[in-house]
């Protein structure tokens, strides 16, 4: 696993509110395309989410709702190839981590699971074909 | 306010035992010279933190101890003048957040304030004379 990071997703109550506090910093959403669903934002290099908290926790497979989302802030590694996913989810469950959701195909066309480190902090392993590094690793919408 | 994110940090129970678990994917601290209190990566023109959770629900002013740190994710938008940290704290407010942690000189040196995003997400805004933003508003520690 490289030393990076991808992007970091915060789960959100209320989606148009939390967009327009973002713009009213002075920020423009990367694309208009999705943003009913999710706001994203290309920052230096990575990429930051508003995502709806109960959309989040059923993205990463919990049960319970908004309320399973601990904080409800994901951090996301993305690889370069398909396989890399369960590869990667394998390195960290190898270095003490827990497997959260097995790799697997999802619904916006890429694929993708999810670990937890020691405290429990949610990071997504995805590879999406739409969105490819560059050479330096570095991610953008 | 800049489009770019500084630090992402994470609230830890056991920081030994978080810094084994990121090393063991192969990632390599920062410096060792303050890693007994917080270990520091550097990732991808961002900066990426393990420090405890009580001393970060310190750190943002927050009573109750580590209970009281939501998440125990903060980020960090760095500054590159000490007069701007209560300048973003301000424009913040203005674009609906709240103010947590008024702009003040902290024990390491920098200067720093805390806001909080409509849905709770802690952002510490900093000025850190010792890691200069590059000219692209990138971090390193």
């Amino acid at each position: 696993m490289d030393q990076r990071l991808s992007i970091v997703t915060l789960g959100v109550d209320d989606l148009p509110r939390a967009r327009a506090f973002y713009e009213a910093l002075g920020w423009r959403v990367a694309n208009e395309e999705n943003a009913g669903s999710i706001v994203c934002f290309t920052l230096n290099g990575i990429g930051f989410a508003l995502y709806p908290r109960d959309r989040l926790a059923e993205d990463i497979g919990l049960q319970g709702g908004s309320g399973a989302v601990t904080g409800a802030v994901t951090l996301a590694y993305n690889v370069r190839a398909r396989e890399d996913v369960a590869t990667v989810l394998d390195e960290a469950e190898g270095a003490g981590g827990t497997i959260v959701k097995a790799a697997q195909d999802v619904f916006w066309g890429g694929h993708s699971g999810y670990f937890k480190d020691p405290d429990g902090h949610l990071w997504e392993v995805a590879w999406n074909p739409f969105s490819p590094l560059d050479d330096d690793g570095n991610f953008t919408w």
